[in-house]
């Protein structure tokens, strides 16, 4: 995959995407990723990006020319990719909500390029003409779009086969099975009072097993219980939940 | 506001702090924001922060010691702020929403402290005993908890008095209006074949405000016709709401 980034601030990114796994994840070539600071394609001696809008009011709006150039040097360096495998993303409270459906959908993509800007509007030509879609990470504003594509490249990234170390990884967590985890506890066994719940020091992994299965539907029924909702349960979880309901906790080992 | 950041890449926040609007933030002391390595409060030779889960299981998980101790090291220092004006938030997504509303809960607090996992998950006994809320930005996956502070830090700190130049800006945007933003335009009015609405050049402020009415009523017909549920619509909106059901766009200048 190919991802490019036009932004202000590439060095926002490079240090965010400089650690840890999504350091590795470049290193190892299973995603390029390039950032283009659409500042220098601005022909006039101050590298204008912005000005006012027509028609007056608040704020500063990004030109549209700019940011033509910089994807038309893209183009011409890369070749066009048109969608559905290559994508322009444009980072806005106003887009398609993110999730992890979209997340999978952008990880089967051969190009994702994301346009940021930072706190002043686009001219509506990029949006209408430049882009292929409008993503939101949630209903809330920031002052800008990278922190928003960071959140997007770190989770579409992520699902990259041979990015995360362990495969079993994927499967196992929260969005994917539908409860909440199950509470985990690592050494020391006893930290200032609290103690690790004994079952999970017994080495049964029957016990254990089943105590994992019942506290995920514990955590799960008590703070996400729209969750259960069309659940498909077991006889085991049904009878568990008939417990919980009855305001009979004895099993559960967490507050 | 003071802002505490536990992490172990406390230098991806520095750079993505260390520009633009965010940097003059910090710099005026609106908010003051630390990072803080946990790392350097394990005690062991070789910086340990994580284990393995008791009872087994794929994965590592983030020892409980160095958080309660960088907790304890902050306490010391700053003394403790007690919930609801300090709140010590875990990243994840198993936590309640983010959206602007907690935002502006946020923004009212005195201490707000964030503790990022980086794709190991935490010792339930940091959640239990440690942290006063779970938050999450969305149905997504990340490989850790960074950006998703960025994003809260970045949405709450923006809504901080004398934080944004304009304070007009702060009630123009969607999410505070319910409807979406009009389309806007600035310089050159016509670039490679595509022209910037002619009402917009007509220096008429009467008919500049109808036609930004118009369009943010028809943008937000288009993409987002749930905002309009249970919006009392004024009689202008009410008539050009039909005329759009009708299939008739004469006036509108954007697809």
């Amino acid at each position: 995959m190919n991802i490019f980034v036009l932004t202000l601030f590439p060095q926002m990114f490079s240090s965010v995407f400089g650690e840890s796994m999504m350091k590795r994840a470049f290193a190892s070539g299973v995603a390029n990723i390039e950032y283009v600071d659409f500042r220098q394609y601005a022909t006039d001696k101050h590298h204008t990006v912005d000005d006012t809008p027509f028609g007056g009011g608040a704020g500063m709006l990004l030109k549209p020319e700019p940011l033509f150039a910089a994807m038309d040097d893209i183009h011409e360096r890369h070749g066009v990719v048109p969608p559905p495998a290559g994508r322009v993303i444009l980072l806005s409270p106003q887009g398609r909500r993110f999730n992890q459906e979209v997340a999978r959908e952008y990880a089967a993509c051969e190009r994702l390029t994301f346009l940021c800007g930072h706190y002043e509007g686009f001219d509506d030509r990029v949006r209408q003409h430049l882009v292929t879609e409008e993503l939101s990470l949630g209903d809330f504003v920031m002052t800008g779009g990278e922190i928003a594509a960071m959140a997007v490249i770190d989770t579409v990234v992520r699902l990259l086969p041979g990015v995360l170390g362990n495969a079993g990884s994927l499967e196992d967590e929260s969005h994917t099975a539908r409860l909440l985890e199950y509470p985990q506890y690592t050494r020391p066994a006893s930290f200032r009072g609290m103690d690790v719940p004994p079952t999970l020091l017994s080495g049964n992994h029957q016990l254990i097993a089943k105590w994992r299965r019942k506290h995920a539907l514990y955590r799960t029924w008590r703070e996400r219980p729209d969750l259960l909702d069309g659940l498909n349960l077991d006889d085991e979880q049904a009878q568990w939940l008939q417990q919980f309901e009855r305001g009979d906790f004895r099993d559960i080992d967490i507050p």
